[in-house]
């Protein structure tokens, strides 16, 4: 008989018996208890530290936490196997957070009641999924044609009917409600490709009680907008971790994770969770009833859309790096467990390729690169770094793997753009920090566009040299690791060598992308109109000190607009127009994926670009640094 | 507490506890005995006859069974209420039988491996569900594509991929199955209206592989041939008694108890089991996968298409006398439980209105009445009888209460046209009576074409008068009886006055109905050039004594043709080619339906048909009765 042990978690009130030799890490995600990790359990990253109360392990020996750790009573999750019962603390730190109730993407401290119809929008209003209110005329002797053909030809007025259907379903409930409504009813209709589908038929008009749902699925972060789809304005909007990120900080890990027994499964229940939190927290904070919410689009690389309808993503990692799908008609929601009404649609924002993916063409739709004149960049900073070069008349883009530095992952002291994370920073002379933080609360932490900025402060100050080491020793702030030195900001938030060399290669590989692609298409950047900043950190960015880096060229800055997260935006103008959709799947099928692995310059210009802000001084005039 | 009775059916090897106060034809139907039953349970046609073997039961009175039959223990089901636990035992004449092996619309005793090639049809090959065959080649760098375009683009060589969809499940399975069958497979492709769905996904070259069911959903019968898609020949045909009938003759009966509580369900699960014996008989009878039969045709009045689909048929019977539906898009079969591949299609035929249905427009299509330069008649002889006048112009149509005694129900020893009916009779000057059974064997009833023969006879031979009345009575053959006299044929088989009334009002209804709509178009026989003549006993009837009986109008005998069932030959049509199965809903739209119940002329015509041959004998000039 196999050995079970039981694992208690304090405070989750939750128990669960594994068997001899499985991780407390593995336990946790058996009960649904997402734990941070990197490195998806490989012992590296140590961020799935926990706090033994009760029982006896074995740990396995790890780089990545101190002895002190050790002799508190700390190990990490993915390295700890319970010997006897044990009972486990998990601290704040190692827990993947629940839903955030800040938007990042917007300045605003609420974006509730942001009304769509005044952003610009070229398509015309129609929300994918319609609710349309018909009074018909009875029956008689003269007019007895069938209940549905009844229905059909007013709804003909709207719709073109020619090639729409009616489940067995809503087919069965038509006579009834029909008669007991006396003849007036709102059909909720969806639209597949060319096709529509009669979804709900209900009572009396209530055409106004439509409402939707616009996602951004990455890897590291989900983003979701309550949409009213008749006032077509966003409600509000929330944000959550992508609890996948147990399973690993980036997309091939997550691949990877999905081979093993249950591993898709789990990385799909991580994402759909997600989602639902979001759809959850929303309807129930503006009271809306879930069966009014018809649909929702969603926006994700293709990893994500691959995870997120369980389907095996096996071989983007592999050459010749080929997804199963890039686009899926739109399907009933609940069919992967996404908590809307049950005859709600979800869509998906059709992709380019295994590495461009629908969160990319959402982008191009919401930038209007597809409509520019004359060439433009749209640079997307996520996980990946993904980079389009195009105008009304080609559009190519490659993506180069950033690592999720950006978003305040694999970083010390990384943290989303959110409540408490530094976002600003200002080093005098006298090496004098002030920092500025989201909220203007504590900083508990540095996001993405922080983490820019104190670079680019560092190098100002010439606590960093331009090869990223921290060239100050004697200072109260400095402390000697074993891994290199560590620069303290605030109590327990540092920046160490790793973490700058980090995000020197995450800017590196965005940068070299760039180059690669102008030069790809000989081009360069006088040629080049506008550049489209997005991301999660879009709106944050400091453009001067991202260009003191190395992220961005040194060009005109008035060349640079800032987008938001506008694979977000994209999924928003899809969701309200059907015109909007259609061109995505367009966007998708015109735009050419440009693969950097197999390009030598690529590699090159990586190498050249791995020094501060690069190793050709002549590219980065106007910087002295 | 509820007492519970046990009751136990002999032969049958089920038992099942009722209620007190519940009936044997109650308990019966309960576990799945369907017993004969024209009046619905109402105790009035007294056909669902049970033996008491022992316990004790209240009886309640009818006319419909003879003290005789009391005295030895038998009494009608469903006016028999047991007291004490009891065994009954039904004999087989109240038994509904189970799937008939003869085939009766072709006089072959086999038609397997019939040719459907050879017959008669204008449309072109392609079947609704069609298996396609694919090479891919194999991606690379080059050619990186996702897996669904690549197969969509080898697939656009077939059909059109614009508007195509995959379902969830086969989007899950593509990427493995391209590679485990080196990129060599086979896909199931469905039609919906103008849309397309990649049904299923298969290793290797299984296009071959390819079958599928036209059925004709009669009130009394159900008919299904089982179809090679890919040879296009019919394998086999079987034909069952649709249970239905345990709960009335007719479809009004039907419409009526399906507003009882679990009525519509029990109707519904009695057709499909109709279908799935069928279905299981053929296809271990050919030795044929269930996973390679994907599709099947269904062609049935308006009722019976409700009761398939289990959607309420109440607004059919009441003014203005509305159906929820005539067509619905292609459905999974499995979703309302017929057992073929779990991704195979259901088709209905579309139908016109609710008295005339898809068997109709099949009937039309099969016909070919929608393609004739001069008018021309189509006449369904089934438990209604439904007229068509028309040609390539228009086509309008009616729908005759004929009552279900042309198919051998509702009368004293009426059965379907298989093994052992009379279908042929000769009286000589001496009331010597020559008899002729299908298959030559001992004669057991009489099927509706043996009928309008022994009517016929009758009245050449003076046994009948012009009313119906039996006119001699000294002669061993004719006795006396409580609700009047009765001839008899053969032992246990005998006509009765009220058998011979029955089948004068069915062939009065039909008739008038032919005159009233000619009347309605301002044509007359002259104009008509072709009269078809379809239904289950379509192949068998002799003209001469139809229109003896003034079933049949008396014109020129050349004009009539039979074409069988033709409501199962429009499906077979349908199933071998789409553009069939389209032309089927262009011909349901196309035609009018006229409605004879709010006609005062068919009132007057059908009482002036209620004579034999009529009672205006200039309309019957070449009979001499």
């Amino acid at each position: 008989m196999i050995e079970r042990i039981k694992v208690t978690f304090l405070g989750y009130n939750k128990e669960i018996y594994i068997e001899k030799g499985k991780s407390i890490m593995s336990a946790a995600l058996s009960c649904g208890i997402h734990l941070n990790s990197v490195c998806a359990g490989e012992g590296i990253c140590g961020k799935c530290k926990i706090k033994l109360r009760r029982g006896e392990v074995d740990i396995q020996n790890s780089d990545a936490i101190s002895t002190q750790d050790l002799k508190y009573g700390f190990s990490l999750a993915c390295l700890t196997y319970p010997r006897t019962n044990v009972v486990v603390e998990i601290p704040k730190s190692s827990r993947i957070e629940p839903v955030l109730r800040q938007e990042i993407y917007s300045k605003a401290k609420t974006i509730k009641q942001v009304d769509f119809k005044s952003q610009k929008c070229d398509f015309s209003y129609l929300p994918v999924v319609k609710k349309i209110y018909l009074e018909l005329p009875k029956p008689s002797l003269i007019d007895n044609i069938n209940d549905l053909d009844r229905v059909l030809r007013e709804l003909s007025k709207y719709v073109d009917i020619n090639n729409i259907k009616i489940s067995l379903n809503n087919s069965r409930n038509l006579s009834n409600v029909l008669r007991k409504s006396d003849w007036k009813i709102t059909l909720t209709i969806g639209e597949y490709n060319e096709t529509y589908e009669i979804l709900n038929i209900e009572q009396a008009d209530t055409s106004s009680s439509n409402f939707g749902f616009a996602f951004d699925i990455g890897t590291t972060t989900i983003s979701g907008e309550l949409i009213d789809l008749k006032t077509q304005k966003v409600l509000g909007a929330k944000l959550t971790y992508n609890k996948q990120a147990s399973f690993g900080a980036d997309v091939i890990t997550r691949i990877v994770h999905a081979k093993n027994a249950q591993g898709l499964e789990r990385l799909h229940k991580a994402v759909i969770e997600g989602i639902n939190e979001i759809i959850e927290n929303l309807i129930s904070e503006f009271n809306i009833d879930i069966n009014d919410v018809t649909c929702l689009t969603c926006a994700g690389n293709t990893t994500m859309i691959h995870l997120l309808m369980r389907i095996d993503p096996s071989f983007i990692r592999r050459e010749p790096y080929i997804p199963a799908i890039t686009f899926l008609s739109a399907i009933k929601a609940h069919e992967i467990g996404i908590q809307i009404s049950t005859h709600g649609l979800l869509y998906i924002i059709a992709g380019i390729s295994s590495y461009l993916g629908g969160d990319i063409t959402s982008g191009i739709l919401a930038s209007g690169i597809y409509k520019e004149q004359n060439p433009c960049l749209l640079i997307d900073i996520g996980t990946n770094g993904e980079i389009i070069l195009g105008n009304k008349e080609f559009l190519i883009g490659c993506a180069a793997s950033a690592g999720p530095a950006f978003e305040g992952s694999g970083v010390t002291s990384g943290m989303k753009a959110t409540r408490g994370a530094i976002e600003k920073v200002k080093i005098d002379k006298n090496l004098n920090i002030t920092l500025q933080t989201i909220d203007n609360v504590k900083p508990i932490g540095i996001c993405g566009s922080g983490y820019i900025n104190l670079i680019a402060e560092m190098l100002k100050a010439k606590i960093l040299d331009k090869n990223g080491k921290i060239s100050i020793v004697k200072n109260k702030r400095v402390k000697k690791t074993k891994v290199g030195l560590e620069f303290k900001i605030e109590k327990n938030i540092v920046i160490t060598e790793a973490d700058i060399d980090n995000i020197k290669r995450s800017k590196a590989a965005i940068y070299a992308a760039i180059i690669t692609l102008l030069e790809h298409m000989q081009l360069n950047f006088d040629s080049i109109d506008k550049i489209f900043i997005a991301g999660g950190f879009g709106n944050y960015i400091d453009i001067e000190q991202a260009i003191t880096i190395g992220l961005l060229p040194d060009i005109d800055r008035n060349k640079f607009i800032f987008i938001g997260n506008s694979s977000l935006n994209g999924a928003k103008q899809a969701i309200l127009s059907n015109t909007a959709f259609k061109k995505t799947r367009e966007i998708a099928k015109q735009a050419t994926y440009f693969e950097l692995s197999t390009d030598s310059k690529y590699m090159n210009e990586y190498t050249a670009a791995l020094f501060f802000p690069h190793t050709d001084k002549k590219r980065f005039q106007t910087i002295n640094i």
